[in-house]
């Protein structure tokens, strides 16, 4: 299993923890310390090594950071961990932030005494957190202290050793282009920015700009590596050499000159002497590798990294790639649903699914010789008012049956070589209200909106997001989250800059893959979720249109619930889209399921609602 | 007539007027010299004493700037205007230039010789465009002189006089609210502003705040007036006094002191020496204003129009008056539409039809004794291929009669006492080809997506436009103008801050009116175009829904013309929509048309398509 649904959280060490901490404080001379759930390199997953806000807090949430004063402590979190936090911090030591509308730099505003001095780790805070930070500290004439080491680290007597686990050549046939020419043209893209070099600050662009892969994080398969990319065309790679053998040795050794990754800001500082401007990522560099620059007289030129608008839209190999990772992936849902479908309701509990659907994917995977490599984010796998949780994870704690009359929402995702997959489904457990079918019904025509828009080049993400709203929106609902996210191609499964989201400006381009996921939560209730993938692609002309239009092809197979849909609240034009969209899922999944049983499930969840359409 | 149909380019004077211009230049110690379409009150409409643009070079569109230098003369223009640029300016003096990607803030980085010395008339330019003009002029070295003198002024010997039309009280039953109250509204917001007092510099923000009308300029209602509040209710009108006479002089002197318009930089800037900020609206205060309140040692803080939100966010009786004014000008649209449609296709002009529609409209005003004030614009009035451009303007020169076969496009609005009104309606001319009719019932969709929609607290003008273009996209088509604009109450037709656009990231508040006018455009061919005015409304809690929901309210009742609906491009709501949209359009109009023809032909026009919809 790539997952546990153990409960990890360990409040009962909190107050010896941050008791030790606030012992160190007088010996670096601050009055607290800034604990941010990240490493450095800014990335969604960490290393277990670099867990810090957990093993000081209790705290397990993907986002969020902890102030220790020398009187309080605050973990500040987002909506969607409120509820958790409580559970898993010792309240007696702990109080909650509001990580949204009051983070530190802006919650330090009103609660900094007067000339408190916060310490911080400069390899986890980016160039612009710093700046918010003693923005906010200025008026009570604070200071914010750049500590040379982290103090929790020092107390941390069990740490983890830091990952290293091999590194993987990512095959040409697959990245659909070779490494050097990936370096060259981010080499020759700097010419534009005047910078003489690039910090590629993000894991998951050395991934992409490299070809290679790696297992150093749970779910996301880039190895732990930053890469300095000079104009002149040369590449140096700073990664641990543990990682780097046989095959993988001979690829990157051809490619760049190998140093150990704590010598990344020397070289920066050597380089900023030698030739001055150096573009650096704004959104993964960490303050301590810019200012690397900055002190050796260079100039850090805080951009957006050359690599991530290339890596988002993908080339023709990529796109099949992933084409074929869906289909084995759709061939594992099948399974999984069939599996539940002819479980009797009130056997199978949410982690039970779960764990059924992992291991459907890993035994297809096995079958189809392209191995299941990881799920690409934890299952949310949850019923009835479980699913009304958007980022639901479940444990042994929470765990409870599927009960007929529910709902159940899964949202889940496979990492394969080819490509990564990201589906929800909501199904029927029995018989349903009506009620819940018809927010079923209404998410489905936003996400068939999605799936059918045409749009002019120079559209954006916040264009859309809007389409699959509206037949919520006409309801009296709504969904609090965007509509869609980027999707890597083996590599993150939330990958920037592309989304549809209210607030993403980014224009859609063809190439990039992202998520189509509407839906509906009544808190305490039941929750409703549907999404596949789709592909920006170039529509061929439209008979009588007067300008070619961008689109979307759908790559995720599987069928959506007939059980839940509502046929009178659909449109002609969604009813064939339904219709025909099952006709492409059986006809695409059908040649990899052999089981008969499933073979004749998979028929009977994709026969059209309408002969005509 | 309240416009006229004539031709009024002087191309022919250009020569001469320019060469004068540039006589003066050394005096002046100055290279080159801007003249924007503005006056110094930077509305849309301009007096004929400020039309110093068109009385130059022979241009008469509504947006534009020219540069003069020594040896070139450049007139930027938009889209809309590139064809009758050349038709009305003496090509062999000036060239064209590109108002939108290089107006002379982006041309002159690369156009000005070494050391340009450019002047401006202070008064005709905002803060912003000053600072840009510098920027623009750094890189050259060259200067930006601000004039004492407009130099144009100085060879224009028939000048026309500045306007001075008596101002009229907007009695308190329409404006919903004592001027002194507006005033005091606004005197209380400057605390949040910390400044001791505001600049009114929108003459229509004036006339809101102090419940009054004027005459000054075509088309939009209000006088040539601006203001100061003061943080402690005290308020300054800077008007001429000649405009002031009878009911309201009393009524204006109750509410403040009465100064002559040119006294205004001085008492700007007496106000910042005493008392120090002075909140100014960086869209329509000029250079000179803000810069006498510098020169004094002042701060000119530049924010937003202090009445611009709540002007647009109409109270019950502004909106009981829009409606009532959109009765009555629906009963003439009704009348102009049987008279054409009772017309022999080819015996109208598009001349003979605006005439006919501003006719109509008179006469209903004045059975109604809600007389018509003026039109709010220029009526469009254009068939067949003169209906592919956009912003059409019907002359003598250009007049063709309407032709069977043809579409017909009017878009025109009024102005009474009581609201302001904008439609469009595309008409067909006898059989119109089946290819017309299919993109005129994709308009309408989009039409009525905006019509239907429900959205939550927060909705911006942007994430509703894609909505009213989906159906268009989807046929590979899609038009080149925002969705909607903001519409005054007996005001600007053209009224901020709200808008349907791309780009408008203002909330939608209720009571805002906007147009609701998409289109499609096929140049050489024909041109569409659907326009009702909506409200933004709380709606009625939906049943099953969990939150409230902002909607929009119709006040347009015109009949659409169901010849050019294909009823099977329509989905059963939409088909809906259009026949409870005509039943509320005969109920609401018929009593207010007593002719007997007329009645028969809004029946006519008016049955559903379904008789059980």
């Amino acid at each position: 299993m790539f997952q546990s649904f153990d409960v990890t959280s360990t409040p009962q060490f909190g107050r010896a923890r941050v008791e030790a901490l606030r012992a160190r404080f007088d010996g670096l001379g601050i009055d607290a310390f800034l604990v941010p759930r990240a490493d450095e390199y800014q990335g969604e997953y960490v290393p277990a090594s670099a867990e810090r806000l957990s093993w000081l807090t209790g705290f397990t949430g993907s986002a969020g950071i902890a102030f220790i004063g020398r009187n309080e402590a605050v973990v500040f979190v987002d909506g969607r961990y409120t509820t958790q936090l409580v559970s898993q911090v010792d309240g007696e030591v702990f109080s909650g932030g509001d990580l949204v509308n009051a983070p530190p730099h802006v919650w330090l505003k009103t609660h900094a005494a007067p000339g408190l001095r916060v310490g911080i780790d400069p390899r986890l805070h980016t160039g612009a957190d710093v700046r918010r930070l003693e923005k906010a500290l200025e008026k009570s004439g604070g200071t914010l202290v750049i500590l040379d080491e982290n103090p929790v680290d020092a107390i941390w007597d069990d740490r983890p050793a830091e990952p290293c686990e091999p590194i993987a050549v990512q095959p040409e046939h697959i990245a659909g282009k070779p490494a050097a020419e990936k370096i060259a043209t981010i080499a020759e893209g700097l010419a534009e920015e005047k910078c003489s070099a690039v910090l590629l600050s993000d894991p998951s662009s050395v991934a992409w700009a490299f070809n290679i892969r790696g297992n150093d994080v749970p779910h996301t398969p880039h190895p732990l590596a930053r890469a300095i990319i000079h104009a002149d065309g040369r590449a140096e790679l700073f990664c641990d050499g543990e990682k780097i053998k046989g095959a993988a040795m001979d690829h990157l050794s051809a490619l760049a000159t190998l140093f150990p990754p704590d010598t990344l800001s020397k070289r920066l500082a050597a380089i900023a002497v030698d030739s001055g401007r150096i573009l650096v990522d704004s959104g993964s560099a960490s303050y301590f590798l810019t200012q690397a620059i900055r002190d050796a007289g260079g100039e850090a030129v805080e951009g957006s990294d050359p690599a991530q608008l290339p890596r988002a839209c993908k080339n023709a190999a990529e796109l099949n790639g992933s084409r074929a990772a869906h289909l084995q992936d759709g061939a594992a849902m099948c399974a999984f649903l069939h599996w539940l479908d002819t479980s009797e309701p009130g056997d199978v509990t949410e982690i039970a699914a779960a764990k059924a659907l992992e291991a459907a994917r890993a035994r297809v995977g096995e079958r189809m010789q392209n191995a299941l490599k990881d799920v690409s984010f934890e299952t949310i796998s949850g019923a009835g008012p479980d699913a009304a949780i958007i980022h639901y994870r479940v444990t042994t704690a929470t765990d409870r049956p599927l009960k007929a009359g529910e709902m159940y929402l899964v949202d889940s995702g496979a990492q394969y070589v080819n490509g990564t997959t990201d589906i929800t489904r909501t199904v029927a457990i029995g018989e349903v209200p009506e009620e819940q079918k018809t927010f079923f019904t209404l998410v489905l025509k936003g996400m068939i909106a999605i799936s059918l828009a045409r749009f002019p080049k120079g559209t954006r993400g916040c264009d859309l997001d809007p389409l699959a709203r509206i037949a919520l929106w006409k309801a009296g609902a709504d969904y609090g989250h965007g509509t869609g996210h980027g999707v890597g191609a083996y590599l993150s499964v939330h990958e920037g800059p592309q989304r549809i989201s209210r607030l993403s400006t980014q224009e859609l381009l063809p190439g990039m893959i992202l998520s189509n996921e509407p839906g509906y939560y009544r808190p305490g209730a039941f929750g409703i979720r549907i999404e596949n993938l789709i592909v920006v692609r170039e529509e061929v002309e439209i008979a009588g249109g007067d300008r070619p239009m961008l689109g979307f092809e759908t790559i995720t197979f599987c069928p959506i619930d007939k059980r839940l849909i509502v046929t009178d609240l659909l449109t002609r034009e969604e009813l064939q889209w339904i219709d025909a969209y099952h006709a492409e899922v059986r006809e695409k999944l059908m040649p990899f399921i052999d089981e008969m049983a499933v073979r004749a499930w998979l028929d009977a969840a994709t026969t059209p609602f309408s002969v005509h359409s």
